[in-house]
């Protein structure tokens, strides 16, 4: 068996993480994997020096993850197609909505019969209602996607603290072994399993109910009213996966990506950050995001606004009042205080 | 249909909350239940008053739940064959030791074809293994037995703070509605399912589990390394319900009393509080418990002992490495430290 390349398209704080462990795996594995790893990074100036530049010679991201070595085989490329040109595995980890124009400029470049590994957490929105962006990334360049999420805060995985993921792929017993060598260490253990759709769409989902977690903690309920939102929250992303992607499957929601995930962004995620200020500020959300993120963005507002559009085009807005609520509420159309309103006469109760 | 008559058995801190809702609606629906609960209460002075006069004249239990007002319908009673007479239902609501030699003083005066209700969170011990405290109080006192458990922190139940909770029963046609209008309020949510021993074996493992969240916010580990616990702690729930109550449903998981009692359990339960202390100081179990708890005991490390006890005579402690471990870093048998590395070789990571 030849080894492998591996590209890494992003570069933000999740990205440089995951190039910190896959960066160590390869050199750990160099009869499977070769020892370079390309990683694509959107050029930008820092303290008038070049960010590439700087990773490629401090070996570390300063601007997104200060503090932290990588490896000196992960090198910074400002060229997206020359970052993915001959690679093998291409790991995705950048904000959802960069996906498409990204994938534009790596037309023609794209090895045959590479897979993508996407990290990305959403949807794409498309004139038939959502899709998955890993299917949207095989749209687009041709090549099979899998998908990496968990229980995965990244200042605490970059911090070694030990965690889990979900790893979902199409093949398992072609590409299990593969995928845990490249992405496997001892604080950071892999679960795979042949369930794209249920892991990539609790990715998304998780940071919505996020923000009723947040909103929760702004209002002052302890941990049985959180509970009772991480649970409903579940509840829905259950009934969203029957409606929207049949032969999804249960066992999957007890993976790490599924309700672990789902309890550390309600717990330590951002997110959840996001839904306490919309309670105890009253600035637009825009604003709310610059003073907390300095420059990255929210997922779970974009996500909760997408899904809003889409069930209530189909008129389904009933079954899902806590995606609702916190897409109202986001929208500065509701006032926090009544969103556990919402949930007391929730479809689970009845 | 004639109206029902209710008894509360025990008032500790749990107790007096259930106390203060039921008492409540009874008073709501006279035509479906009499209008006095009278509530047995172990016999203590407290400055040198008897603790059941304080709670019939000043209608609050200023030992066990200070600063929260119960309806004068309640009637705090010392003799516990008086306090079941001619009850329809038997509401359970004490340490788990204490139902057998309780149930002993109700010979001879409980109804026939009375229901109990056992909020109660633990395993009995008998010469076959484990049993459910439900399946022990029919044995004890020829009753059917449901159980109500679910993420409940009581104080904040008492503070009337949203929260959902699980009543698990044999036949929801017929006991459903009677069941819900007895305990249900706008902030404490009821769902009745036909699976007692799921909702019953959640509540007595997740205090388990529970400490198990506290080593490791002891050893200052941060929200993914606690989601991978209760994750793996709710796997190894899933498996002990799979192996020893064949027939318990993976639904039930999902409700109250499974993942999101859990969750709460493992954020805000006293049993999380005495994990972080077992790591922070070295004092054995029972003098950290006289010092947090001041009179209430821990469910937890009972619980941990009996299961761990059942598992090593069947040979079968390598399938739950979680509960395992806790037992015996409770037993001051092994450093809390090692606990991470117990969960990194899970069963459910091979």
């Amino acid at each position: 068996m030849s080894k492998k390349t591996v590209s890494i398209i992003g570069s933000g704080n999740w990205g440089s993480v995951i190039a910190k462990i896959v960066g160590k795996n390869v050199i750990d594995n160099p009869d499977k994997f070769e020892r370079t790893v390309r990683m694509w990074m959107y050029e930008e100036m820092v303290d008038g020096q070049k960010l590439t530049e700087i990773v490629n010679t401090k070996h570390e991201n300063v601007k997104y993850l200060p503090g932290v070595k990588l490896s000196e085989n992960v090198v910074a490329n400002p060229d997206v197609a020359e970052t993915v040109k001959g690679a093998d595995i291409l790991i995705f980890v950048l904000p959802h909505q960069f996906v498409r124009p990204t994938c534009k400029h790596m037309e023609g470049h794209v090895k045959k019969g590479a897979l993508a590994v996407s990290l990305i957490k959403g949807f794409a929105i498309t004139e038939d209602g959502i899709q998955l962006i890993s299917n949207m990334i095989t749209e687009c360049i041709g090549i099979d996607c899998a998908v990496l999420m968990g229980a995965n805060l990244a200042g605490e995985v970059a911090d070694e603290q030990f965690c889990e993921t979900t790893i979902g792929n199409s093949d398992k017993k072609k590409m299990g072994k593969m995928l845990n060598d490249l992405f496997e260490t001892s604080y950071f253990r892999c679960t795979v399993i042949e369930d794209i759709k249920t892991v990539e769409m609790c990715g998304a989902l998780k940071n919505v109910v996020g923000i009723g977690a947040g909103i929760v903690d702004g209002l002052n309920y302890g941990d049985n009213t959180k509970a009772a939102v991480i649970r409903l929250g579940l509840m829905e992303m259950v009934e969203f996966g029957k409606i929207f992607f049949p032969g999804c499957k249960m066992e999957t929601f007890f993976e790490s990506c599924g309700v672990a995930d789902l309890v550390a962004t309600c717990h330590g995620g951002r997110n959840r950050m996001l839904g306490e200020a919309v309670v105890k500020s009253d600035k637009p959300i825009k604003e709310l995001e610059k003073e907390i993120l300095h420059g990255q963005s929210f997922q779970g507002p974009l996500v909760a606004k997408e899904i809003y559009g889409m069930l209530a085009e189909k008129n389904m807005l009933s079954r899902f009042p806590l995606f609702a609520a916190i897409h109202t509420i986001c929208e500065r159309k509701m006032d926090p205080r009544q969103f556990i309103d919402c949930l007391r006469e929730h479809p689970e109760h009845v």
